[in-house]
């Protein structure tokens, strides 16, 4: 299974080429990781330890081990692993000349970007006695950290290094911990789906670094930018993975019981209405009345988006509904005229046009989520309303606390706000947000133009051979597009090319 | 990721296109879509409300949420899921020039189809004081209503286009809802694996369909209806993911406990022993000895039906064995030989052989469950025995429904049926079930002859291109195979087509 | 979607053939799977029944559905079911004409093994009053035993026949389960994630047989020992389905609650600390500064491994993500300089470098386990350090027990060993452990040379055509890579053979 090359001849060569081709991953990515490595570990050592549920010292005659948080958490965080690494990884692979990129890049950005998030996220939400205390929690948490990663990284695909996105993994994930911890502890919202937090974030902040990467001569776009049969049908296969696992991905965070029930409930139906309105856009734009397979691949799954913010209320089945119907039409226009109006116009050339299915989506799902909040009485909710929408409970101290934690048990005082007022700092809560992720975008994208980040050449862009060893069959056949004359040059050398792979 | 195209231009030609091409899905498929929308969320906003699981006002300071019932159903239903999309999908996606299709109108169809079997499943089985009552169970069964459509499609794939298939799926959803609900009120069988009313109805409402869009001229097969070697890949992958979890999808409805082990363990058995024989048999009936791919693809999972009927009792794990076995072995027989027989003699074009893999293993399913039903005892059962047959309990008021709700708290007052009536009940029911299936495929096949359909013609059958935007790299070396001289002529061809879209 | 074919016509033709062709499958595998499946009807008809939690007369008022069995083994059996068949069938098919082959016949051993194992560990492991007891336990403990005959599978794909690996699992199963057992009940080890009697019996078991196997002519190995495009992502994709699932395997086997736990947050640091091992030694040793896509399919998943001994251990988190590192850097090293030099010096041709994925990082870990059991002190691990580490537990009589018992109900009398011994009883493992594997290897290696096992001759190796009616499209390229002038010969060749396809 493995060709690796051990004859040291031509080591010359190959030094020499290092040194000319400024895309070489040679030094720069291992010696990125050895530092990372090396940091991670002396990190590790002092600070993470394990959580009481998983630790065996804590556990004692009346620990019941099939109440372990593993057992809440774990399907869950598989359902998530799932989309995170298959979902997301053939999802990205949509490129014909950018499959093995997409889905490799995917790969390496996402257990990088979860180990940081491990511990930087950990430093702000499980740190207490001078220690990150590990559980699986932790690890969903990141895996939604990462997920924002991720995301951003839909904006610039194609046109970045390994080296880019590592390092732009090691500054949004900082950025947004802080941002999340800021906004959870300060402003206190409600956002179980991670509308604001993690899809308005991911969207702006990948926004701003592809303003500042623009590329003024892929304004017109790149002969790259196509898609192969077989990269159509991987790509659909990611976002079936996605479509699949959506509901775990809404509805891990949220309280357990019914709370999660409805988180499930509502996705699903959210998804289920935007994928059959995706389609029906699709068609009736397309000029010859045909499908397009981008619109299946993206447009579909803005259900799953825009049901986020108020995914765990009591909204109404039908609510979910009218939402995916929403946030699907928002995002099929979004493609249709948005992106190439921020193309053009404004230097933001965002190449998965997530703006159209996490930044139109989140802003629908955050506008929902503050009309569920101002909707809410207790009696639709009946007095779990004061565990839905914590801060609403009231204060320490108040008399209607103690009543309420006679009918819930294990209630939490809250901050007393009224509807208004939480619906204010939900508000807030999105400038906030969208401010920090756009700013944090901005300085990661002029840190991400510095020299030595292998950044890849206009013309090589949407290309695996710059960073991949392919092999022989890799299609090269959009050179042969160009015209007849050319392609039957190609043949010939192609065909010398390969009987000398063959030879070596 | 998007390249829609806003240019404007052409547009009138596009028009014209429209007016003439008969496939188009411009205005056929939205208008489709639109009403259906506006029907669902009429219907929703009338009838639909969350079950009491989901229902915040419902819980109180007794209510453990981990007792929730989404953490009972949830599990089998993300399983689930990930055989109708994913499963599904990459199998359907076999054909060389049809992947697209295949994988995406399964994805169309599957979630139209659940949209509308939450609603009109849900009005015969889940609604109580004038409403719907919602929780992932109904998702969960809304889940095989939808396979018995996508089963059905099977029959039909590459010879109907995606406004037919949304049409069928919105009448075999209500009249698999009727027959279902009739099947279990009035008759009143056992069929955890859903075997009749699953497999059966699946599969003679297809072949009902199938035989009223006969068509003769394709009674020599078409030459689209090859595969490649990628799309065979990609169908094995479908098979994996349908085997791996089909444990899930015939224990998702048994009782809890005890009886959902069993239908693991049979599912599993049925599989194993299913599958090697589905490799015997391909290697001593091919002519050279070699596997066939479309015996890997499909017969391997014949076992996984034929226990269905009989997979939560105490059938021994011998049996499902040699279940295995002989479903596998109709199965490959049928491909064999009724296949071709019902297609050129009874003109029945069952395209993917679902009469094989769901018809001939869903009546040994039956018949093995008739025989489980017969040989059932307290000795073999226990006195659960009148939990696993309902309608075998004592109806009430009989004294030994008294003594036996001693041993099973809980237990239901049933009919008093013996072994005998309930196996002439079961009888009744298969027959009852293929009958309504039969004509109500017949019937719904008239209404998809009907002229606006967009019905492809014989030679644009198994055809993405009819519906899809395809890329440059799209396959079209079936033409070419027909003559060498023709694909001198073409490929000079291909190469203008693809400088011009180059040039778009 | 079936093209069986009926026609007799040609019988006779291919009967002669199959007398000629030593690698016809139509009679040899169909009678080894008919004998076999005769077999296991009896020796199930005999010895299998269900166990405990799946046996309806068994359940009395008193049990409680939910917290059957099923409930704790089946969400792992689950994630280890895609990860054979989805995981493995994806990550075996890496090789351009083999992509078939890679996936069907791990399907096909996959399915054998398990049955197989169910029955022979099922009498040393769940074998009492005279029944071997079946519950989905077992399915996973027979799972487990089926990745063993899976990854020794890794070491001779492409030069064995579907024959050769069924008899090789024939044999397999029952030295590992004799293996197995005798480890666990005489030499009494640790072993959660089965470093030593999955990973290193696998592995010595595979380089035994393909050392007898050895192809001299394959020395400097063969044409079709290449990937394409297409088939590098798809082995992609199943080791982004092993990484994703592994956290469960490693975890399947543990004690339930705190220990679980642990394995699932070890498995996940040390598999993602390996992950950007691997993508930093790829672009350091590759001669470009490129990256290789059989490290990222391999390499990247030696954490997995390497964590397993010690999964379960309070070994801290900083301990996994070292492991993480030092395992994939012995792979990493090992598929540079170890899998040729056993090729060329050794005459062990370890096709996938199993030595590599799971030998070294197997004895790494095991190495890592003793450590940690050296390491283990009450102070640490609390009481529950007798739980973990069984043997250490005081035996029946101490008074010690009757204390400890106190602490954890249900602890179980040990074998009073001291760290010490306990250490020196792995190290016994260990080297029993591969002794028994090596020679069980060897020994098998001699029976798969028997004339009529099918093997394909050297010239064969790794071509899917030899064992699979393959679609007219089934890339015979590597032929034409030899010389420009042998291609126009081809191409018009293939026309021809295209074209009577068609005909056909």
């Amino acid at each position: 299974m493995y060709k690796g090359d051990v004859s040291a001849a031509g080591e010359a060569t190959a030094l020499c080429m290092i040194m000319n081709s400024s895309t070489s991953l040679k030094m720069r990515l291992p010696a990125l990781v050895l530092v990372f490595e090396v940091v991670m570990l002396i990190l590790f050592a002092l600070f993470v330890t394990y959580d009481d549920n998983a630790n065996a010292r804590l556990q004692n005659n009346e620990t019941n081990p099939m109440e372990n948080s593993l057992y809440r958490d774990y399907p869950y965080f598989a359902d998530v692993q799932v989309m995170i690494f298959v979902g997301f990884g053939c999802l990205l692979a949509f490129f014909r000349f950018y499959g093995f990129s997409g889905m490799v890049f995917n790969f390496l950005t996402a257990t990088f970007a979860i180990q940081w998030a491990i511990v930087i996220q950990g430093f702000f939400q499980f740190y207490y006695d001078g220690k990150i205390h590990l559980g699986v929690i932790n690890l969903l948490n990141a895996e939604f950290a990462c997920a924002v990663v991720l995301i951003s990284f839909g904006a610039v695909i194609g046109k970045t290094s390994p080296v880019q996105l590592l390092v732009m993994a090691l500054l949004e994930i900082p950025i947004f911990s802080v941002t999340e911890w800021a906004v959870l502890k300060y402003i206190r919202i409600t956002d179980s789906g991670g509308s604001i937090l993690i899809h308005l974030f991911a969207c702006y902040f990948g926004l701003g670094v592809t303003f500042v990467l623009y590329r003024p001569s892929l304004k017109k776009g790149h002969s790259n930018e196509i898609t192969s049969y077989q990269s159509d049908i991987l790509s659909v296969m990611g976002t079936l993975f996605l479509w699949v696992f959506w509901p775990s991905f809404n509805s891990a965070l949220t309280l357990k019981g019914d709370d999660q029930h409805r988180a499930v409930l509502h996705t699903f139906i959210g998804l289920s209405s935007s994928t059959i309105t995706a389609f029906a856009l699709s068609a009736v734009f397309n000029k010859k009345g045909k499908l397009t397979m981008a619109d299946i691949q993206n447009v579909t799954l803005a259900g799953g988006v825009t049901v986020g913010a108020s995914v765990d209320m009591m909204i109404s089945p039908v609510a979910a509904y009218a939402l995916g119907i929403m946030g699907c039409t928002a995002c099929y226009f979004g493609y249709r005229y948005l992106t190439p109006f921020l193309a053009q116009r404004l230097r933001i050339q965002d190449q998965c046009g997530i703006h159209n299915l996490h930044g139109l989506t989140g802003l629908i799902s955050s506008t929902a989520g503050i009309c569920a909040i101002l909707l809410a009485t207790e009696e639709t909710y009946g007095p779990s309303m004061y565990q839905i929408f914590t801060h609403r409970a009231p204060p320490v101290g108040d008399p209607k606390l103690l009543e309420l934690q006679k009918l819930i048990p294990g209630l939490k005082p809250g901050l007393g706000r009224t509807a208004q007022e939480q619906a204010l700092y939900q508000v807030a809560a999105i400038f906030a947000t969208i401010a920090a992720s756009a700013v944090g975008g901005l300085l990661t994208g002029m840190v991400l133009k510095l020299r030595f980040m292998a950044s890849p050449s206009d013309k090589d862009c949407f290309d695996d051979e710059l960073f991949f060893d392919v092999p022989s069959d890799f299609d090269r056949g959009h050179q042969a597009l160009i015209s007849y004359d050319e392609k039957l040059k190609m043949s010939s050398m192609d065909t010398k090319v390969a009987s000398k792979n063959l030879s070596e």
